[in-house]
């Protein structure tokens, strides 16, 4: 597989390290769609990149408006249309959400892409970044210091679990909603107050709110017992799980954070997503 | 001892919240020098605040420039000469480096003057908004994440083992340098890898460093060793124990942090400086 | 509910610690087959106790024979036939390992019966009595501390998991192995070291070794490569994941730990077993 | 130095250790007084070693009379007098509590003599293995599980803080008593529950007391506030720090645990007394 060549084309600094990691296992790889940053290794136009990779690996996100790829560093607008896929074909292209590539196109159909996002090991390893950003953005905008504060995380998926494990390594008094009992007794079993998610209401007033489920969960009744001179952070992906509106009129600060791994940590953020693109093409040859 | 009445004259945001932290408990609070702050509670000409009060709590530091009082938030200037000592005769005073304000003038002498900085709790208690300062330009800084990064902690003093604690907490692979054999074993026995000083040139590449010690440890002959790609952050007060200069020429990032605890967490700090001068008051009704 | 009456029929002193968890919330229970037992509170003849309760629970482990009820601590055998299950007949009854309770006979169909062993919670909390039993047989038999050394857990399920919090909480330096790659990430993510499964054999030898693995793990050849001079502490159900006979001729110390709940935490195993039977009348009535 | 041959004399399982962790090293050692066990590397007659030896180390403790050297493995009574103490002019002599072996001879002023067990190191890692006795007593008597459990920990010197450390990490509610307010500022910051000395008696009903102060602290007075269903681990040295009589008749259990190191992990012991030794001749060297 040593002889294999790699391109990478478009996105952010994170693209930039995930190329640099694989070339400290001792590939050759390409690098397109970065003309803005000074010194980038390797970069070629995008057509040397495309012609000459075995394997191809798009941005992520993938694209922004739908239609053209996601190249924040390039003022060229790449289509994703019939044309540009043809080009992939006889190469492996891995990519995050799938779904979205292969509308663009039916060729796609016939070229082997991967979707690297959607692996288990690649979430988990994104928690971590994303827990430490959040920790970060506490660190800074909360008055006092998040030892000693009383924390809640709402949810206990692969985000909850980093952040609660993190939040008591700095000496936090963590709390941790969820609905199940078999995730409630996990809690309390990993060194946490376990709140069953529909008592949240009278769980008492928190300091710092870290909420990662996906759905309105704070809404202004239970923000008015519990978040009132709290600091609200928000990792759900759009449009999260706050009343944001009725924060603003309640004088509570939100902070919706999104797409922390590539801000905070972009090195450990390329290094995931070459790992998991390895596990991809070791499975493959099993 | 209720009934007494504190003032609170100059500083910055960690003496309103010391003020707001003795109001909770039921003083009468007076504040001056705040001007410069929109909605400051109970702000008062400074001398009424003097002549109504029972015990003062002068600024965090006392001076900037060795004779003013430190009023960053009034364009009022205070020179601490005979006449000011004069005002606070009869009057308990509470101040960081006593010896200082001991310099301005004799009348001091005759007066309660505490000093509520060289307190250890006040110290030990310094040592947490000071970590968490210093964990949070790390996150921000490093390129990685700060778990499953190679730190270095210089120095097991009280910020040390702070730092020491949360680092792991977050999952870092944390290593401690220090001089004592006894400061070693308890290295060791609290799970992190120790260092003796004097080989630390031979403990291998660090992704971060933070220096705790005042005096300079980290010189270019040792950078050019453990540091090389690493962030090194200086905790130590000036002049740090980071050869800067050199740093600078190696492209090692570096960065001084000093006063972290107003920074970083103005509320906890606050409450830092009310329960030590409580305490101080305690002892000296015993 | 507060009126049900319950009846708790043999087993050992857990039973009786569940029993007590009962009565402290309030509610009657009578107790049968601990005659030999010099103590028990309430306890009454086994007619009795059928006849009187609402609800039944029978002991853990069901049977040891697969024909009595297991009452260690009664000379009575009580075969559990036709006869017998009519007893139960408009009662709920709760038992562990339902299907062998239901082979003995065709009545138990017509009578509400619960298993409270397979249920997730029970067999989460009971995760932590098994841990500790098995870090006190560790610190007990190991010649060295458990701090400082170098212990591998095979399997990260529930008590993998516990184990690895446990001991890294001693300070022991943490190896897991596991198949799947989303185990090792969540390993690694956890602060242990994470070793594949198929390569156990060249992760070095270890001190104490803890199999949570109810399949042939520890084979002579492993054992010759990780296990010289290790102690074994198998935690997996008969037959368990070691071969004993090798590790006898091999001169390896083994110790085949079963039923540490119990034995450890008559107790603890009390009020799980109770709170597992409270969470399925509670989701019963809902 | 390595050349240098060591003499151990007497003492228990550790002593055997601390030889093979010096042979390990490359030094020749010679063994004297373990006929009563069976295989004991290099065993030999007493004269000779004393003789062939350059360093000789004496057992811990040195003597329970007061007149015969600590020998519980051999039947020969060996009395430390002005003849016994000649036979070590000219060589390097180590043992525990020196001032008692002074007393034996004048003879020992002149000759090299070395305190292992007063040196700071010595006692740091000492309380490793204490701590994990401690707690194994505590799984093992305790009928709950640690994790969990509300325990007392009494004095934060060096056995209080591996001891809050290690419960922490089983997952215990921990509290540590202390005087100082010092101790006190250090515990919170650690994370755990802080209580000062004089107000233990309000701090509530505790399952498991682990003693740590050489003093009567836990009297009848305060054990029926705080300990009536505890289990009570004493670790202080004789006479300990609880009223024992009255426990008893409060029916509470109590278990004096003296010299844990020993019993529970003579190896570890071994390697603590060999790094203490070398630490002292290294210090001599330079």
């Amino acid at each position: 597989m040593r002889t294999d060549t790699f391109g990478i084309i478009g996105g952010d600094k994170r693209q930039l390290a995930t190329a640099n990691a694989i070339r400290i296992d001792g590939y050759n790889v390409l690098v397109s769609c970065f003309e803005k940053i000074g010194t980038v290794e390797n970069l070629q136009p995008l057509e040397d990149t495309i012609l000459r990779s075995d394997i191809v690996i798009f941005p992520l996100p993938l694209t922004k408006d739908g239609e053209t790829l996601n190249t924040p560093f390039s003022d060229r607008k790449i289509v994703m249309n019939e044309e540009f896929a043809k080009l992939f074909r006889g190469k492996k292209v891995f990519c995050p959400t799938k779904e979205k590539l292969m509308k663009t196109s039916r060729q796609w159909q016939d070229i082997q892409v991967y979707d690297f996002l959607d692996r288990e090991e690649m979430q988990i390893c994104n928690a971590i970044p994303t827990a430490e950003g959040a920790i970060e953005i506490a660190i800074r905008e909360y008055p006092g210091t998040v030892n000693g504060s009383r924390c809640l995380i709402t949810g206990y998926g692969r985000i909850g679990k980093v952040m609660a494990q993190m939040l008591k390594g700095l000496g936090a008094d963590v709390y941790v909603s969820a609905r199940r009992k078999e995730s409630l007794a996990w809690i309390k079993l990993n060194g946490y107050n376990a709140i069953e998610h529909d008592r949240i209401i009278n769980s008492g007033e928190f300091d710092i709110i870290f909420n990662t489920v996906p759905s309105l969960i704070l809404d202004s009744k239970i923000m008015a017992k519990i978040a009132v001179n709290a600091l609200i952070i928000d990792l759900a992906s759009l449009p999260g799980g706050v009343d944001f509106e009725s924060a603003g009129r309640m004088g509570i600060k939100t902070i919706h954070a999104l797409s922390l791994p590539g801000k905070v940590a972009p090195k450990t953020s390329g290094e995931i997503i070459k790992n998991t693109i390895f596990n991809i093409l070791e499975e493959e040859l099993m």
